[in-house]
């Protein structure tokens, strides 16, 4: 790992938290529904999900530092605390629009994590951490939609079983991991 | 024309297809409604509201530069993208809150689009350019809300016809035509 | 008062305006109903409420300056319009999401509060501020709640009568209010 271990520890406990926020937003809202409760839950949010976006985040952090080396100066606490705050704050978004229309809605979460990239990237490195964040976040929960172990409600998951916005939503997160682990590696080291 | 052609050329396509897809944002949420289908159209949108979109940003961006000079720097694709997302994004949003009161509403898209301008604008040129944009295109989309080729929902449709957040959608779009006229012409000579 | 003259007139306007603004929004959203009517209302708010604001961004600019000198370059225009902007807008969005689910509302305002402190605020300063802002202006806000002054609806009091987003609106006022006493403070005198 390129990561050293007090930004591992950190990017589970921030991936966790913004995790068990934003989703109890989507079942809140009725975004999302558990069909599965077999398993122990944290708040709104299955273990297993708050686990997954947990390491996902420190996944995409260690792909970021494997891509290049960070930027001279990636920032701290002020830059960590932005991007944390624009992903979270998209993924409250995607609840809120719960009963706007599908399609302005979409054209919005794109919008916003276009600008998260131009904002807290730095272009081609955050792209590809973006993009795989997006890929693979998406084709995961299409599966667990396939399984039925999670739904999405039916006026919007019209993406194969989940939302159309949630490639973009995992695209700023992408980015924000990316950004969290340029920032932890140069200052938690 | 002070603009070069492969930038002209950026800007009917950018402004076309920001066109497009905030437009069916409008429809698909019943904000506005085409009345007259005697013409061809391009997925929601009649095909003279997409060439419009694309002569009007052509337009705002040529009024920049004959305005003033362009900054020394005014960035890149970076700075492009972000522009295109803010006001796309803005466009989606004047869609999703479509069933929101409209005084609020109507406040937060005016303070978006002060936010762009503060942001995206060059202080006085662009102010320029968003003020011609608002009142040209306000004025525009009121004579078809008067002669009945399109129609705003009777909810929003409080100011001559249109909706009240509309001036501001675009002196958005001013703002950014005119980052886009001063990006292409130095980037795209 | 450390605050010039002309700059302590610029915050009352500008936090009369801003307070008018937002209010109508929450009064036209149905966020909030005044009980009591023995008063003289501006627009759609009663005087004592447009005084407090105007009074409270007053005090929350002298703390700044207080608290620490301003920073050697505050900004201008342009940042003091982009702060007004970002409160105010945010404001409009507390009544925007009248009818969304409460809790993904309370994260996306949080969000918006913690990035207008990380992009207008200056560290430790602002944040002084903003705590004082959001505990004095909540407070306050549940006393008039509790004695029935003013109501915030049903569905959305579960803070002590008050909506849980309303300690980041303030935070959010508080922030800009404290870069308005350095921006007034170094271009007012």
């Amino acid at each position: 790992m390129r990561l050293p271990p007090r930004a591992i520890l950190a990017l589970l406990l921030v991936g966790a938290g913004g995790g068990l926020v934003g989703d109890a937003g989507h079942v809140e809202s009725g975004t999302t529904v558990y069909l599965k409760h077999g398993v122990p839950f944290i708040w709104h949010s299955a273990i297993w999900f708050v686990v997954a976006v947990a390491i996902g985040t420190v996944a995409v952090a260690e792909l970021r530092l494997r891509v290049d080396p960070p930027r001279e100066r990636p920032g701290g606490v002020n830059e960590a605390l932005a991007g944390i705050a624009a992903v979270v704050g998209i993924y409250g978004l995607t609840a809120v629009v719960r009963h706007a229309a599908l399609l302005p809605s979409t054209v919005l979460i794109c919008a916003l994590a276009l600008l998260t990239w131009t904002t807290l990237g730095d272009g081609i490195p955050a792209l590809i951490c973006a993009l795989a964040a997006a890929i693979a976040g998406t084709t995961l929960e299409a599966i667990l939609a396939a399984t039925d172990v999670a739904h999405y409600a039916d006026d919007v998951n019209t993406l194969a079983g989940v939302a159309p916005w949630l490639p973009a939503l995992y695209f700023a997160f992408g980015v924000v991991a990316a950004r969290l682990g340029e920032i932890g590696t140069t200052r938690l080291r």
